[in-house]
């Protein structure tokens, strides 16, 4: 058996049954095998960041790994940023990276380069198979340590792909995730009960169902305030759950929640630091004199850790869900972020899953949509924009029976916008919403922040900001890759659309256009 | 001074005066100097692979690097495939990468991540400014090692960005790049006065005119066979120069044209090696028995080494040049490959600069093209497809005289394709020709050699590798991002199209519809 044959057998036999792919040359064996392995599904993607964002969405919802197929180092750097956000969200990926054969790396043909070193810096397992008696065995090995949350790269050589000498190897244990510390939980459950001012931080699959019913019943048993990081992968949200807020992304935001705090306990998230570095800012945002209580790591068993802690803290006690759907209404009128996040509410369908890169648009959406049925929520783990097209993709392939909205800023979503052919041509259902404001509205906030004032410098500094003239035209752009499309300028037209939308099978896209956050 | 205005200072003291950017809050006090710093030129791409490759194109018409400005490491990343390509072809590029803080790195926040692992896989230079003071002499040495023939990358952290105590530092001395060795060169003369087969390869600046003349004589003067590298940064082509033949991309081919050479010379090319492996074929090309002579290495003094072989060798002589335009009739009825080369060859303007990424579809272009007036070919250096769009516009922004046409594959174009957005802002004559043929046709080659028959698992395996269904519209790509477009059928309507591009002014894009050369 060749390798690359050993490779698709292998991690079908492990429960990898998803490959994104943007191949070539030297993966030309593994396409070839690609073809008579049935139980592996092969999704082409038109550029690597579609892959690997799609392999995030699909890792988050599925809960276990879809296969990634790159081209040599160049592809491997085209997928990165979202590896990056994958690596920053825990989910389990294996990576496989075609390489020149072994006995062809000495030459540095045009296509070499150091894939070890690019890979090195967002997976949590690397190795290259030096000879197909290995494959096997490494494939295994990649898919354990992808379910650990990681993401596993496996560099695959082309002479190993295509000699014989290979064997299916048997999926491998997966060792249990990190649980809780216990003498971390009882100092944290101490803690918690001690009556001094607590906060409940918690990330991960704390971020789950039953995770934040552990964690509300905590924080009621105890008193404690209760946050969620501020970019789960995934959280549960609207009836029948828990309304949990997140940790604010503004210094000040996330300063005013932790303050006072005496005790921050840490369930399957990191602690608090700003996203960036600003002048006279602080970077830790843990409040003096607040004791930390790491309980379970990140990526670790977050929700049977908390419901220990809802043993010991909160025993016999319920969470306190929202009740039942309740929507905001349906409003009318000039289209705005806020007008726009009211009509999400009022339509986003029982079960869906919203892949978030709404950005400054999408402020309004946390509040509109926190009484609305039951749903999944998936943010921007790492800060690379570009995930939300890809993302959605994957989340829609992993969940069939379930509608996908994608709330996603403009600027964000060119980084990666051909996702939208591979929705079309897999039949996605998958709802995008592109809030157009023709603006990285974010980044004119930044500049106000800089002390950029009006005037030619400012214009100057804004031309590196603003997305128009000429102004993206997402209809069309859709339409280019064979997704229905629409704008959508009022509230009324935005609502229509989504009707449309949910009518029709497949992919659609509605350009809602929106005035910017900063004039 | 804060370091953003010392990095801006020192970049337009020392001659880098456009700034191809994609930035983000990291980079904020460097686009708020932008604004005031009215000799640099800020171009917004939507994605940074645009940016860098914008780069590449500019840098090799421009024979000076621009700057490319980007966000963190996982901006890099998305850069990083074009800033391979311009590696391969050894284009000056001075990359600017911004960072965290330098107090904020150890927080591992978020977006973090090792920019200096990702970096050096593409960089012959790279640093970081760990202060203020450091800004202005890291900045002119950047741009030192770049001149070179590097991607010189500066690592830049925000704090060093904002914070005071940075200096302009005058531009530094550029050394001069490698001469011909003496004793090579003399080795070389000897071997090419033997008598014996020999065979005269040439790579970068000995593609542009003054090294093809020079090479040309050589070639001529000894009976040498003359190649030019099959992939050259910048060739000159057309009327008033010598036609000088490419050493094939196909092993075969390859082979063939060295066959039966006993002495190898290369000035300014490497040792010629096989662009990917195949089983049983070889990977060094140099025949059995050939001895190479290293005259100049790659992105030495080519030209001038060549100058000094012909002093030897043919002194008194002149280059034979393709002595008028003469161009191909311009064909009629359905468009193919053929018919679509023999349109470009019939109106490539004078002057202009052809930007090539058309794969398959573009094989008849060199000969169709060999009599047309005077121009430049660029070619895919590194075998990073996604290069085409962005390198046009950066050639657009270094040449603004001179009309560019993008001759660009269907399947390579989708990678990089928001380069076309930055052609309508900066009203660019770029002039792009898709080939849509709705595969990747070389794959289908490759897929072919690998011995996958018709049938399922041949459908199957065909999945990744054809892009219909859908097929992608470019006409409403193009118009979505404000470039006009039409489609065409026909070879007449393809040279009406093309005269209507003539006419106006900008960027204008036609979707040339061929069959892939593989059924």
């Amino acid at each position: 058996m060749i390798g690359a044959r050993a490779l698709l057998g292998t991690l079908t036999s492990s429960g990898v049954d998803v490959c994104f792919a943007n191949p070539g040359t030297s993966e030309m064996h593994v396409v070839a095998a690609l073809g008579t392995t049935p139980a592996m599904r092969p999704v082409l993607t038109l550029f690597e960041g579609v892959a690997t964002g799609a392999a995030d969405g699909y890792g988050r919802m599925a809960g276990r790994p879809a296969a990634v197929l790159l081209h040599l180092g160049p592809g491997l750097g085209n997928g990165l940023a979202n590896l990056h956000n994958a690596r920053r969200a825990g989910t389990p990926i294996v990576t496989v990276v075609g390489e020149h054969a072994t006995h062809h790396r000495s030459y540095d043909a045009p296509l070499q380069s150091d894939i070890q070193a690019v890979a090195g810096s967002v997976s949590g397992w690397l190795r290259t198979s030096e000879s197909p008696a290995d494959v096997g065995r490494d494939t295994a090995a990649a898919v354990v340590a992808a379910r650990g949350g990681r993401v596993a790269t496996l560099v695959l050589p082309a002479d190993v792909s295509w000699s014989d000498g290979a064997a299916v190897a048997p999926a491998a244990p997966v060792p249990a995730r990190r649980e809780a510390d216990p003498g971390a939980l009882r100092a944290a459950a101490d803690a918690l009960a001690s009556g001094q001012p607590c906060v409940l931080l918690i990330g991960g699959d704390a971020c789950h169902a039953d995770g934040l019913a552990a964690a509300d019943r905590v924080a009621r048993g105890t008193g404690a305030k209760l946050l969620a990081e501020t970019f789960p992968a995934r959280m549960a949200r609207g009836a029948g759950v828990p309304r949990i807020g997140r940790l604010g992304y503004l210094v000040e935001m996330a300063q005013h929640q932790l303050a006072g705090a005496r005790h921050l306990v840490l369930v399957g998230a990191r602690s608090p630091v700003s996203f960036f570095a600003y002048p006279g800012k602080p970077g830790d945002l843990v409040p003096d004199g607040c004791a930390v209580h790491q309980v379970v790591p990140a990526f670790g068993q977050a929700a049977a850790g908390l419901a220990e802690l809802a043993e010991l803290l909160a025993p016999g006690t319920r969470a306190d869900v929202v009740p039942a759907v309740r929507r905001p209404d349906l409003p009318a009128g000039p289209l705005t972020a806020e007008s726009a996040a009211a009509v999400v509410g009022a339509l986003l369908p029982e079960g869906a899953i919203v892949v978030d890169e709404a950005v400054t648009s999408g402020l309004g959406l946390p509040d509109a949509t926190a009484g609305a049925p039951r749903h999944d929520w998936l943010t921007l783990t790492g800060g690379a924009i570009g995930y939300g097209l890809p993302a959605a993709t994957g989340a829609a392939i992993a969940c069939p029976g379930r509608p996908v909205w994608c709330l996603e800023a403009d600027g964000s979503a060119m980084y990666t916008v051909s996702a939208l052919w591979t929705q079309a041509r897999e039949g996605l259902d998958v709802t995008t919403i592109v809030y157009r404001n023709d603006t990285y509205a974010i980044l004119r906030m930044e500049l106000a922040q800089v002390g950029v004032e009006p005037g030619p410098g400012g214009a100057r500094a804004r031309s590196l900001i603003d997305l128009a003239p000429p102004h993206l035209d997402f209809v069309a752009l859709a339409s280019g890759m064979g997704v229905p499309a629409e704008r959508a300028d009022t509230a009324e037209d935005l609502a229509a659309a989504l009707g449309r939308a949910a009518a029709e099978p497949g992919p659609y896209l509605v350009e809602a256009v929106v005035p910017p956050l900063v004039p």
